[in-house]
């Protein structure tokens, strides 16, 4: 059926992120809906995030469009540009290999979700912030390649 | 700036539909968010269906996949499986070459409001209720190939 069941989509806070980048996503809870909707041609994950979660370390993806739309409370979007607030209906898109690094952040004291979409080829990407890239084969290392 | 400032972004209710399918989907307002951000790995609109407007005519693509998620209001799925309401927050995959024609009826007296996501290849698709498919050069032709 098209209409997603999202109480039946298992939802994770797992993340391969090493310590110490590991703590700010520990309250992010994210459900993948492309698999469970059947669909391949792009992700989509529903994202929450409890006060006080990032949605991730501040990155940029070199080979995927990424595309967001919040869809209740508020976060506030950190990118080379400055901090905007993010609101219910809110939209923000992420062109790839843009050098851009931009994530969310709950500084609220309630709950906020969104959902994010991704498409394109995953050729890995850098946080601006700390000294960690992520490869093609998807694994966490530092700016120099060595392994964590 | 990855934040998307809607109202700078222009709205149409335009459509291909040959009369009288273009009827009902004269009170849906859509903008193409894609482009406006830079995105080019999948395509993204932000639709408004005033009251008693559909999102399209019932149809399925042969060759992309396609998300949606509800963004206010309220409007009735209508699938091969039946009606199924959407509110802000709930979520609808639609598979390609599923066979299963969908869209989105506003039976509300408010406006809704959704974002919806597409990927793959264009190859065309049909529309199971009315004499008429497209083809993958993007024309309306009826079920024989005559054009309209």
């Amino acid at each position: 059926m098209p209409k997603l069941d999202l109480d039946t989509i298992p939802q994770s806070n797992a993340t391969g992120y090493p310590p110490p980048f590991d703590a700010p996503v520990a309250g992010r809870w994210y459900r993948r809906l492309a698999p469970a909707g059947g669909l391949a041609d792009f992700g989509v994950s529903h994202v929450v995030l409890k006060p006080g979660a990032w949605s991730s370390q501040r990155h940029w993806h070199i080979g995927e469009d990424e595309f967001l739309v919040m869809l209740s409370g508020e976060a506030v979007l950190v990118d080379d540009d400055g901090e905007h607030i993010l609101r219910a209906g809110d939209c923000a898109s992420f062109p790839k290999n843009d050098g851009n690094g931009h994530h969310l952040q709950n500084r609220s004291a309630a709950e906020c979700a969104f959902v994010v979409v991704g498409g394109g080829t995953d050729l890995g990407g850098d946080y601006p912030d700390i000294d960690m890239r992520w490869t093609p084969d998807d694994r966490y290392v530092h700016k120099d390649g060595a392994p964590y």
